[in-house]
């Protein structure tokens, strides 16, 4: 065996060697390659950190003898030297994982000062109180990172000092101060480890590397890396770079910069700069910073450079840059680029000019926008300045996008009322239920307690486009009193919050809101998005309204069309009630008689928006007693109106309830009871669908879906039963056309069993939101409560409701479309749970080969995205 | 192609022709085979009824030829013709299908009844009465099951008849009466089908054979078919046998024989007959039967022949048989033999014989009996005689077997005080909780209106083996005013009513009951049953006396202790009750602390009870509001006891409150919030290992069961930390033991990742009572309700809940069984759900490859038995 190579210069890397040198390293590399002029550096490799291990945790003779060697390279190429009493080399040590992992080490800065170097710096920078400062906050640093004493020992001793000048900043102390700090820091480090503070720069390095490798095995890192089975001996890079100062008089300066404007995209240098100043006082504000521009001025020459650099570095990453540079006595660095984070609509117009200039191809453009950014472009947003002053009282699921402010109410009456009189309200709740639409309707949002981001509330409000926070534990809602309640505050009705859909975050009082803007780039980039896709993107829509909405954002056709919302109108609820309570079957069918004539307005209104796309419509889905009040006034009131006695409607009630509502008498099994419910369905459905035929619509084909099919015997029946109905309406009006029936997949004994089931279904729609909860066992109810625990310990990063769980109901979604095509090759497949509008389930819908996906309207321009990102991302 | 053969002769068939003959007919050729005096007769095949849909549902010239050809062996055979004025030959046609299906046409006696045929049977039977009555009530069979006439349009004529005699029976009415009957029959039939009825007897014959054809395609048939993939074009058989008649005076008799004891299994002849009469005054009870031996003076040589007969039929069907004959003038007939019904200690009994006989093997004795038999002997059941004079009035689920009688109470209170006067008391209850445990133990037995096979008071009566009928969904329990109320009545407090648990069904009133006796040959049968099985059975216990009883019954282990039963005990309830109440880990820790040495106590006695034998303990599973009360009063109570503000005791009751419990905060996801709790127990379970060990119980070793894991993160983070609490108790006691960590697999999440679950966990324990409901979609609390349709629609023939899904929930098993074992490959496999019990659940796990099924402790005799019949299956 030769000698092994553990220490790469930044000069001898590039961005792909990534597993050797960590991601850091592997970018200081790539910088560093393409020309730019980074501080000089090198990398200790993870192939050393494995062998630290085995080495017994030490670093052995010859990996020093390799650090000495590439130290003399960067001192050479500096003119500098480390231990210098004049001008010292001094370093950052930063750790390197390839996969970057809370509890690994961070970044000690300054490494290489001592008592002799210190002054060297002082005179150098010609600021001795930035020399003590640095020195104080280098001791601390290395003791607390590398050697594991407390901070809080150095801060006590800090704040004494500020206590006994009777300061309060840490800037009003003056160099002597620091200097006595300095003193009784290092007699700390002394007390603790029971020997000097090392004065001799190498032994700083190797005592911070051993300390970088020796974090790669702390407690947090290896549960971190167990829960996401990451293989323990990967191992982690150390990079070590040499300092620059910003701060070393007139030709010295720091700053920021983007390579384009991130609030707009326009591309124009957008930045700031300040003389005579480290990276943190840019950032501090206490300086007004200079913009870019004014650099041209005053260092002509470093500005050519640096504008040169910027173009090389777009060229080069082939993006809008974020870049940190420093200059040195009139020498440029760059510390760091990335892609610049940006908004939206800068986002958009950054695609497509790139296109434009040729830089980028469309397909390349597809991955420049995350999917949910244009969620910004849809929704109003709050004004930034504004919500830094807001006081944050609670954090809920950020459940429906977008902003809104107004006073509180407790109930969907109180919303309607006060909405009559002008206000704006929010509508807050445990949780809502059907019963709550209206005030729904009439609210600025939605805040409830209770319920995970597939709740009522969270579906309802996005479907509305409505910004809702859901699931908000921080709070308890007393309804009866109308009060809301946090840990140290209690809101009355009629108080003003404000909340953020986008954040879940809920504030106190009336916050200024941003209308977004539409740019014409954004109708070419999503007419780019619609020639890459190949997924199909439906809409899940419960009225023409929500259908026109949609078909506005793109949609193809109506993923899911939910019957029971039509239910719960006030002009129907009567009907329905005296459905549900009816003891005979000609009663039942003779109050189904009355709401025959609505439903088939609600679909023939649906029909004529939605044109010759195609609608998917599901039967009654859930169960009969959430259209009974619950309440003892309401229920004898409606005992009264319907004509019945209290008690019968009682005990109609009692008989309803259920211990889990959500695994209940709901669904399919309804019609198994009562098929004389899916009979009326259907045939409204139908004798719609010939009503618009007859007006033109010669293709209509009505998709007639079945919820909450398990078993293949439930489809049988109940197609039966529809199949038989639709034969009469047929026969009626003596017309025919074609409809589909099909079921929604969303049991897993569905997906184990869906060759049995395709042999009956055309087509399958995944429920994911029911398979969500069935197959993990998690109520979407309830899960909030303890999803935050999950996400705290690491167990799950996402909540499963909001981002697809591919490994374990997607491993449900794939058998069953294996096994459903097995049965009926050309079986029509699609989801229509809320995972049809986030961007990674629909790459793994596009993946698994389902034909579209259905998501709420305002959820239909990011999954027409997504769709196009899984295509290109397959090809790469 | 030749001349097919469509028509067999009793004489050409066997028993192995049942796809072409249909069940029925390929018996009655069986025992025409082995030499039995059948009355002769012929079967028409499937074959010709395929072919009968494909002539247009007629019956084809060659068809009638072979019928005649066969009629005219008959009439030779038994020197009687068809059409005879003086001795008819009369004829019975029954539907013969291979898999017996509901809405097929049924029996036709009597067939060639003629207004001649009639006189000559009057005369030969020497009886006119008969005579006139057969011909009435044939022609009501043939104009009913054949041509589709209703029923009532004859029966309202009999009423009339009986009216205008002024008598009440039937059996009152005259010749003439009867005569004149026939007569207005005959125009119904005219009226209706515009035509005579037909006085021609090939012509009746040829109409109800194509009924029979006809009737396979009704269509409930239809239906029955479709949901049970039974194939359409299967057909059904059609049987026609010549009629015999026990009344042809005293050389005439009809009875009905068991070859041994059907109560006792005593291998004597047992039987009754009556001389001079028809099968159905047999069974009506108007005259007294003589038993069987008295028939060896009567006709001693008729006697002996069918002494002779059932030695042969025993030998042949290796098996007890239940007899039908009928002499006429002198001649023995068999009508029909089967396996005869017995009780489970005639069955025992009969079983061990035949194997000392020498008849059957011991493994074939394993099938002769039904393993649920046997709870027979291991519950009281009710007298059969006081049985038939009680009312029944409402029907449940049979949730736990036995039988008893008492008041009904209404909460556990009064169960209890009741108890204490020295009362039976039967508790009633919606449904129950843990909080009513006391109750249950107190009551004889339990009611409830809702919660299905799995649900809390069923699986607590199991294993206490106490009756139980759960989810009577007939009655309203009215908890609050003590009321409980069928359609028909209201009982009160205090009310006397008897529960069959075996059967579900509630009656009126005070019922003897009959308690059951074990006999040497059933711990005979038992040897023979552990000496054959392969599978082990384990039992669920919580506590020492359960284990106790499990053993007594064969138990070799404990899958599964639950251990929240432990906490409602009232001595540590409240202890639980601060422990959910505390805002501080410090506070809940205490509160824990207080409860280690109790837990630790539960365990101890465990082990001591259960010696070497395993023990699975599974940690805390019930979500925590189950441990809080929910009564305004109770709370105020409890707040008093606890001195903390009612308002904060109802904030986290509020905050604990769920929408869906059954997937809600519970399990190991208690775990993740409060891994504290798990701690506790995992230090209890191992403490008192240590005790018993050093006691001498070398071998101990724990088996650790988490519940309710859907995601390996969620094991990994528990694990690791009940990890680290064993090896704090290990340090602190300087004593180590083996121990394993496991999972239930009752997420069907679970069973779809199971591969990575066995990474880490040592077992793996089905809970299918939770994967039914998950798996399935059903609340096992709610579904009672609907599958009462589904039953009824023939959508599911069995409860998942009762008899495991094989299809559906099986196959999620047999994944989880597949992945488990493919990460590890010496994965120890169980189940712990209630489906452990069940046979042909039992069989299933069998055959999928576990080790052992738990089940409670009166089910382990079950499990055994059906664990020795799968091994004795698989070798058929």
């Amino acid at each position: 065996m030769g000698k092994e190579k553990y220490v790469y210069g930044f000069h001898q890397g590039s961005r792909d060697m990534k597993s050797l040198l960590g991601g850091k390293g592997a970018n200081l590399a790539e910088m560093t390659n393409i020309g730019l002029p980074v501080p000089p550096g090198f990398t200790i490799t993870t192939e050393a950190c494995t062998r630290f291990y085995n080495e017994g945790k030490t670093l052995w003779p010859e990996l020093i003898d390799e650090i000495r060697t590439h130290l003399m390279e960067v001192e050479e190429k500096l003119g500098k030297s480390f231990s210098d009493e004049e001008n010292p080399l001094l370093f950052s040590v930063r750790s390197g994982a390839v996969i970057s992992m809370p509890g690994m080490m961070d970044t000690i800065l300054n490494l290489g000062l001592n008592d002799s170097t210190v002054k060297g710096l002082a005179s150098s920078t010609g600021n001795e109180r930035f020399a003590y400062d640095s020195y104080r906050r280098f001791i601390q640093m290395f003791s607390d990172v590398a050697m594991g004493i407390p901070k809080v020992r150095f801060e006590s001793l800090l704040e004494d000092m500020k206590d006994s000048k009777g300061v309060t900043n840490d800037t009003d102390l003056e160099s002597e101060d620091l200097k006595k700090l300095v003193d009784l820091y290092k007699e700390v480090y002394k007390e603790d480890m029971g020997e000097e503070f090392p004065q001799d720069p190498m032994k700083q390095l190797i005592l911070s590397i051993e300390a970088v490798f020796a974090s790669w095995n702390n407690p947090r890192a290896i549960v971190y890396r167990d829960l996401n089975d990451i293989p323990h001996d990967l191992g982690t890079a150390v990079n070590i770079q040499s300092m620059v100062f910003g701060n070393m008089g007139k030709r010295s300066g720091t700053g920021v910069a983007f390579t384009r404007n991130p609030a707009d995209g326009e591309n124009k240098l957008f930045g700031e700069f300040l003389i005579d100043a480290q990276g943190e006082d840019v950032v501090a504000g206490i300086r007004t910073p200079n913009h870019i521009n004014e650099l041209k001025e005053i260092m002509p020459e470093v500005y050519d450079e640096f504008v040169e650099a910027t173009k090389i570095l777009e060229k080069h990453y082939k993006d809008m840059q974020d870049i940190e540079f420093t200059i040195e006595n009139g020498n440029l660095f760059f510390l760091q680029t990335r892609n610049g984070k940006r908004t939206a609509q800068a986002a958009i117009n950054i695609a497509v000019d790139l296109v434009e200039e040729g830089l980028i191809s469309k397909e390349e453009s597809m991955l420049r926008i995350e999917p949910n950014q244009l969620d910004q472009l849809l929704h109003p947003n709050f004004d930034e300045k504004e919500l830094k002053n807001s006081n944050n009282i609670a954090k809920g699921l950020a459940a429906s996008p977008g902003a809104a402010s107004g006073k509180i109410y407790f109930n969907a009456e109180d919303v309607k009322a006060a909405k009559g009189r002008g206000e704006k309200a929010i509508l807050v709740r445990q949780e809502t239920s059907p019963e709550d639409i209206e005030g729904m309707i009439s609210a600025e949002g939605i805040l409830t307690a209770r319920g995970g981001m597939t709740s009522h509330a969270a579906v309802v409000a996005r479907g509305m486009g409505k910004c809702c926070v859901a699931g908000c534990s921080d709070i308890i809602v007393d309804e009866e009193n109308k009060l809301m309640k946090t840990k140290i505050l209690t809101l009355r009705e009629g108080d003003y919050i404000s909340i953020d859909g986008g954040t879940g975050i809920v504030y106190l009082g009336d916050i200024k809101k941003v209308e977004p803007e539409l740019t014409g780039n954004f109708s070419k980039f999503m007419d780019w998005v619609d020639e890459i896709r190949k997924l199909r993107i439906r809409t899940n829509a419960d009225s023409p309204r929500d259908a026109a909405q949609a078909i506005k954002f793109g949609a193809e056709g109506i993923g899911l069309c939910r019957t029971e919302h039509m239910f719960f109108e006030d002009t129907r609820i009567p009907a329905v009630r005296r459905m549900i309570v009816s003891d005979s079957l000609e009663d039942r069918k003779e109050a189904l008689d009355e709401l025959l004539p609505m439903q088939r307005k609600d679909f023939y209104e649906i029909y004529k928006e939605m044109g010759e796309r195609p609608v998917t419509i599901r039967l009654l889905d859930p169960p009969l007693h959430e259209f009974l009040p619950n309440k003892d006034e309401e229920i004898k009131s409606l005992a009264v109106s319907m004509g019945i006695e209290i008690e019968k409607l009682k005990d109609r009630i009692l008989s309803l309830a259920e211990v889990n509502p959500m695994l209940g008498h709901r669904g399919c099994r309804l019609a198994i009871t009562y098929p004389e419910i899916y009979r009326m369905q259907a045939r409204a459905i139908i004798e719609a669908a010939i009503d618009v035929k007859v007006e033109g619509f010669e293709s209509i084909q009505p998709e007639i879906m079945i919820p909450l099919i398990g078993h293949i015997n439930e489809l049988k029946y109940i197609k039966s039963e529809i199949v038989d109905e639709i034969n009469q309406v047929f026969e009626e009006r003596g017309q025919r056309l074609d409809y589909l029936v099909g079921t929604m997949i969303e049991i897993p004994r569905a997906c184990v069993t869906a060759d049995e089931i395709a042999k009956e279904a055309e087509f399958f729609s995944f429920g994911t939101n029911d398979l969500t909860q069935m197959g993990f066992g998690f109520s979407r109810d309830d899960s909030g409560k303890y999803l935050n625990d999950y996400k705290d310990r690491g167990i799950l990063e996402k909540s499963p409701f909001e981002v697809l769980d591919q490994n374990g109901i997607g491993k449900l979604m794939e058998l069953a479309v294996e096994l459903g095509r097995k049965s009926r090759q050309d079986i029509h497949l699609g989801i229509c749970g809320e995972h049809g509008g986030e961007p990674s389930s629909v790459e793994f819908c596009h993946k698994i080969g389902l034909d579209y996906v259905s998501c709420s309207p305002f959820r239909v321009p990011i999954a027409r995205l997504a769709a196009a990102q899984a295509v290109v991302k397959e090809k790469i």
